[in-house]
C-alpha cells in the first residue's frame, strides 16, 4: 500500500553532551521518509531552497523515497534549525530558528500522490494538516503528529482535525495540555472521544501508550545507553509504525502493537548517532534482530 | 523458602486529590509482607507502640505473616507519617513526621528467624541494614531499598552495603544520585560494578529495569487510571517480586523477569486504594488473571 509523508526538511546544527555537529539533515519528513523506506516506497511531500545540499537529495533519493513532491524553490531557502541537549536529553532547547520555506505557501500534494493509502501529516499547524487532507483522495489511514504549541494556540482547528483522521501521536506532555490530565492512561481514553480510532502517547526513554477501543499497549522503550542525539526520535518511531502498516495487510489492534514494536527499534536506532547517520549502516535484518531482542527483553 | 523483611510499621495520614484519610496502617514492612503473604509465610521485623491499634496486627495475624518478631515497646509511640500528593501523584511532600519508636534501638531478628533464606531490608540506613545483616545465618537472596538521603549523606555505608547484598531496589532519581549518571541504563549497569549482583530500577507510573549479569529486563507499569493512593507502590512492589522468588525454586534471570511481572501487578492493585485497602479484597487469582493481561497488553 502507498505511504505518503507531509512535513518539513530541515538543514540542522544540534549539539548533545556527545557533541556538536552542524550542517545535518533534518526534518521530520526527512527522518520519517528514511526509517519507514525500510519496509516498502514513500511518497514524500515538501519543500527546500537552493541552499539544500545535493548530498541530502541524493541519500534520500538512495533510499525508495519518491521525492518528486519535493518542491525545490529557486528564490527560497531551506528551513533551518539549531538546538541543544542537556542531562538526559528529554527535551531540546531551540537556539535558531529560521523558517525560511516553512513560512511560505506550503507545497501541495502532487497529482499522482492523491490516491496514498497511508498518509503521516508530521508535526505543522493543524489549518495546514486539515488542508493537506483534503487534497487526498480517499486515504485508508491518516496519522497526525502535533505539538503543544498547536494544541494550545489553534485549539479550534486542531479539535475540527482530530475528528478527520484515524490516529494521533503525540507525547505525555502534548497528551496532558490537550486533556488537563496528569495520568496517561486517563488522558489516552479521552483522547480517544474527541475522534480518533487510535492514539499513541510517546514517552521518550520510557516508552509509549497505545490506545483503541477499549484496548491499550504499553510497551517501554529499548533500552539503551547509547543515546547520542534524540532528534527525531519520534518521527523514526513514525516512520517505523506507519512503514510497517503500509507493508502488511491488517491494521487491527495487533498489527498496530506490532507497529509499535518496529515504532520503538527505528527511534533506539536513530537516537544512536547525529542526524539520520543511525539508520544509515544498518539493514532491515538488523531491525528485525533488534526487534526480536527487545521482544525478549521486555518478557516475563 | 522461608521470607524475612525488616522495615517500618507505622500510622499514616494520607492526602491525595481523591481525599484525604487518617490513621491508616502504613509503612515499609506492613506493605512489603501484605503484598508477599499472596505466595506464601512472611517473617516480619519491626516495632511499634501500645498506640499501634490491635485491628492492625489482627489484619496482618489474619494473613500468612508471622508477627512474632514485632516489638511492642510499652513506653515508646509507633511511628507516624503524613504526607501529601498532587498532580499526577509522582512523589509525596512529607507534612508531619514522628519516628518515635524508630529513633530507638531498633528491634533484633529474633534467634527464630535467623535461618531466613531471602531477606528484604526495606529503607532504613545502611549502617541498620549492615548490622540487620550480620544477625543472619547465611541467606540465599538478601534484597535492599533504600532512599536518596542514605545514599548522599552515609555514602560510604551505602556502598559497603551494596557489597553484601544480592539485590538492590531503588527508584531512578535515586539511580541518578547514586551513579551520577542520567542515562538509567548506563546507571543500572553501573550499579551492578558496585557490588550487587542485580538491580532493579523503580520508575513509578513508567515501570521499571531489572539488570543482571550483561541483560536487561524492561517493563512498563500496568497502565491504569485508577490511582487513588500511591503511598506503598514500591514495598507492595518489593513485596511481589521477594514474595514469588521466595515460592520458587530458582532466582535465574527469567525467574527475576517474572517476579518483577507480579511485582508490577500487586503494584497496581495497591495504588487503587489508601493504606492496604487495594490488596485487602483480591485473591491470588486476581493476581494471576491481572498479571496474563499484563503480559497481553504489554505484548507487541
Amino acid at each position: 500500500m502507498s505511504l505518503l509523508v507531509t512535513g518539513s526538511i530541515a538543514i540542522d546544527s544540534v549539539q548533545t553532551p556527545f557533541g556538536k555537529s552542524e550542517g545535518l539533515l533534518g526534518g521530520s519528513a526527512s527522518y520519517f521518509s528514511y526509517a519507514a523506506s525500510f519496509f516498502g516506497p514513500v511518497r514524500l511531500v515538501g519543500a527546500v531552497g537552493p541552499d539544500f545540499p545535493a548530498e541530502f537529495l541524493e541519500l534520500l533519493k538512495s533510499r525508495d523515497i519518491d521525492t518528486s513532491g519535493l518542491e525545490l524553490r529557486p528564490n527560497s531557502k531551506t528551513f533551518r534549525w539549531a538546538g541543544s541537549y542537556k542531562g538526559s536529553m528529554n527535551e531540546a532547547v531551540t537556539t535558531d530558528l529560521q523558517l525560511n520555506v516553512l513560512a511560505e505557501t506550503p507545497p501541495a500534494i502532487p497529482p499522482n500522490f492523491r490516491d496514498s493509502d497511508f498518509v503521516f501529516l508530521a508535526n505543522t499547524s493543524p489549518t495546514l494538516q486539515l488542508d493537506l487532507l483534503s487534497q487526498l483522495d480517499a486515504p485508508r489511514m491518516v496519522v497526525a503528529d502535533t505539538r503543544d504549541h498547536w494544541i494550545s494556540e489553534t485549539r479550534d482547528d486542531f479539535l475540527a482535525l482530530l475528528k478527520k483522521i484515524t490516529g494521533l501521536v503525540l507525547n505525555d506532555f502534548e497528551a496532558k495540555i490537550l486533556t488537563g490530565l496528569d495520568n496517561m492512561v486517563a488522558a489516552g481514553q479521552a483522547i480517544l472521544k474527541l475522534g480518533p480510532r487510535f492514539v499513541v502517547i510517546k514517552k521518550g526513554e520510557h516508552g509509549c501508550l497505545l490506545f483503541a477501543d477499549s484496548k491499550i499497549c504499553a510497551l517501554p522503550a529499548y533500552p539503551t545507553s547509547s543515546v547520542k542525539d534524540p532528534t527525531g526520535a519520534g518521527d523514526c518511531f513514525a516512520g517505523g509504525m506507519m512503514g510497517y502498516l503500509a507493508a502488511g495487510e491488517a491494521v487491527d489492534f495487533s498489527a498496530l502493537s506490532k507497529s509499535l514494536g518496529f515504532a520503538t527499534v527505528l527511534a533506539s536506532f536513530a537516537i544512536e548517532d547525529f542526524s539520520l547517520a543511525g539508520l544509515q549502516g544498518i539493514t532491515f535484518e538488523d531491525i528485525t534482530t533488534r526487534l526480536e531482542k527487545f521482544r525478549t527483553l521486555s518478557s516475563f
